[in-house]
């Protein structure tokens, strides 16, 4: 079976399309085809969305699912007129919550991420750069700064963990790869042992660590079965033996390593959305 | 005036979080303590978080805002007894939705990020390579496969905005800094002209673009307000002639800069939640 959704806004339609991905991702046994239309801001614009989304609800024969975070009255009542099955996601949450607060809601245009506060500016982009200048072990002398250090084999998750680290948390992320040389001795590097309440490893199957490498280079000793099982083990014994705490990244998200290691280690956010 | 604020989970929590900033950020008045307890999924910690809630209600003399996204139904009742007063996000909108889609929802624990399609988080990660690989004009012999390229003055956003992309969207984004022997002649540098259609500018205003420069490099020519003005102004020139479209990221996020590019540009995302 198949359906239309539609996540529509006046902002960023970040909010719209989180909740409505949650909700959908409920419905396995529905294929949705999913259309998302931020900055929906002026009437003329209003007008042109309610007509593809009467156009998709004749092509589909079924009224799409609509997820609005449509500040502006107006223009919610323009779209409320479109053929779709209509989740509105504010009104339904602002006036209990007006209620409880004893106060009116501001209702203002994409608030939720229009304001840049320059000081979380900051925070974000310096620890955004921090990852990219301490990524891959390729700069060790400014861990002293870092918030967490990740460490693990090669293409086991540590970048893009570290980079959504910064960009979500504000956090400052360095990772180091083990590599072979630590393997033989099965000791953490002097620059890590240095830095040990930091570390945080993250572990990955050997199977799904080959089919990874080999994307990138098939081939070769360092994406073969054999080479990743050595590699795993022994960075799962150094783990283990040194008492770094470890998670086994193989089937979760960026999203989920990222917060099983906020959870797991007690640190703190640098940021508030 | 200060109340709480919690966001709690079974999964990662970020759909809580995700609605819950964008609603309180509509009360502007109020400043909201935010907590964050993901990966609610025994009712040992259940019992933890009410207790944790409870005292914190008792503290503050009023009842804590609770976004909560648990899907677990013997979870979300312990939790429903605390001393708080509850936004039910998921039971809110899934019934309503059910009728709709005449269906079930399969109410599993952490559905929405917890299923790690492959395909999906291959194009994830490739993008964020393509992103570090292609960063600050390091490299440009892979403009071919770029979805699109970032240009710019240093320091403009354009290196968290293609990291963004890449996390968020799947895209694979490169990005070329304009340095001043591109200002002496205005032109675009050759690189940049073979691949014109890829092309988005970022420009920004001079006096941010100083106190962000001065920042990192202070009292440097790099970070003089005469230098960046000087930048800016040629930046824009070189848009203006090239016909280039440009956005100015003065006063927006990452995730507005991002968002705004694709509703400009009209790229499709690679990724959809």
């Amino acid at each position: 079976m198949k359906r239309s959704a539609f996540f529509i806004s006046d902002g960023t339609g970040i909010t719209a399309e989180t909740l409505g991905h949650s909700l959908l991702s409920q419905f396995r046994s529905i294929k949705f085809e999913q259309i998302t239309i931020p900055y929906v801001d002026t009437q003329e614009k209003a007008h042109a969305v309610v007509a593809q989304i009467n156009k998709i609800a004749a092509q589909d024969g079924k009224a799409p699912i609509i997820f609005d975070t449509i500040v502006n009255q107006d223009i919610r009542t323009t779209i409320a007129n479109c053929k779709g099955f209509m989740i509105d996601i504010f009104s339904t949450f602002l006036h209990p919550l007006e209620e409880e607060l004893q106060t009116s809601s501001s209702y203002t245009v994409g608030q939720s991420h229009a304001i840049v506060d320059e000081s979380s500016y900051k925070i974000r982009i310096d620890a955004v750069h921090y990852a990219l200048d301490n990524d891959d072990g390729a700069r060790t002398r400014n861990y002293h700064e870092a918030d967490i250090i990740l460490t693990g084999v090669s293409r086991c998750g540590k970048t893009p963990t570290c980079l959504y680290l910064a960009l979500q948390f504000g956090l400052k992320a360095a990772n180091y790869p083990l590599t072979e040389d630590d393997m033989d001795d099965l000791k953490l590097p002097q620059v890590l042992n240095e830095n040990k309440s930091k570390l945080f490893g993250l572990t990955i199957d050997p199977n799904r660590l080959t089919a990874i490498r080999s994307e990138r280079k098939a081939d070769t000793k360092y994406a073969s079965a054999r080479q990743c099982e050595m590699e795993v083990r022994a960075a799962l014994a150094i783990f283990n033996k040194t008492n770094i705490p470890y998670l086994d990244a193989t089937s979760l998200s960026i999203e989920e390593i990222s917060t099983r290691i906020l959870a797991a280690t007690g640190i703190g956010r640098r940021l508030q959305g």
